[in-house]
């Protein structure tokens, strides 16, 4: 494994905009206040999602679209810096009215109500392309 | 989006009584310490649970129960005052032995065991009335 | 419910290796840098996964195995020690191309890529035998 002690010396509590892009809203948060890493944890609802999963052997991302109002039961993310911009990797579990839960990779979703708290770390993070998993990895 | 930055000098391991309330268990230990804003982070098995989903036209919960025991495989939280109170708002993804999968809101599940960890923050943190979404939310 | 307030000076940023095992990894990890308690938060992908549920009548584990790629979309869980070795008690949320949610106690899981976010506790963390649930818990 490869890993890295980090510093944290700012945390904070994100109120997301109904109506906004849950990924999106992250990411903005993030270049307000200069983040370049960071780790969060969520949860809310949503009024449809865009669920990617990944191709393990095609190496490429299939997305699947959930047009329905959805649960975010939890979504688990981080902040780290791709082609130079914050980027937020985003996974979630989501679930339907029977309690039926849905999850993977989230690319988009429309807010209904979301509750985050991200902490930054000090040092900034990079993406750059892995040629095991042709996928942008950090560290 | 609103967001706030927040200061945290405490943090806790928490260990869920066997019958008692999931919910209940961490608003009375938020009580105990005097807590009035924290994230959590929590797992464990609970021996049922009444699931909640919010429908985002009816602007109503509508209630699902599962009388059976569950493993919690994740469970994302955080306390804030409601009405002066400590209120734990907890979301759960739950899952029964064949992996199958449920998740929304956990308003009440009797515990089997839990393991819970609690970052409590500094400032307190309100839940008011929210017009758009007809929920109660901070900041 | 039994608690404990608990200290951290270290936290880190863990990528696991392709190919490794989920939960070794993180047990190796911990064995690397003498962590005796500590809290994670994870995501990524794996290329099978063996998953458990307690019986909670028969205070067993049963095992499902699922040989096939999965998405990570949350991960939950905690290092402490069960007789004198660190032990990753490992929680997790995988879901399937269709959007398809699976979960529960992570015994086993081959990575295809793992973020773990982990906060190391100063004090160590024991897991002892419980008569009620028969299980190793802590506190």
């Amino acid at each position: 494994m490869n890993y890295r002690e980090v510093e944290s010396s700012r945390e904070f509590l994100v109120s997301l905009d109904n109506g906004a892009d849950w990924r999106e809203e992250i990411e903005e948060f993030a270049e307000l206040e200069d983040i370049e890493s960071a780790w969060f944890n969520a949860m809310g609802a949503v009024q449809d999602a865009d669920v990617w999963f990944y191709d393990q052997d095609d190496k490429e991302y299939r997305s699947v679209t959930f047009d329905e109002p959805l649960e975010v039961a939890a979504c688990v993310g981080n902040v780290a810096l791709l082609d130079g911009e914050p980027f937020a990797h985003t996974h979630a579990v989501l679930s339907r009215r029977s309690g039926q839960s849905l999850a993977g990779h989230l690319n988009a979703a429309t807010v209904f109500a979301g509750e985050v708290y991200i902490r930054a770390f000090d040092d900034p993070l990079e993406r750059e392309h892995d040629d095991v998993t042709d996928l942008d990895l950090w560290l």
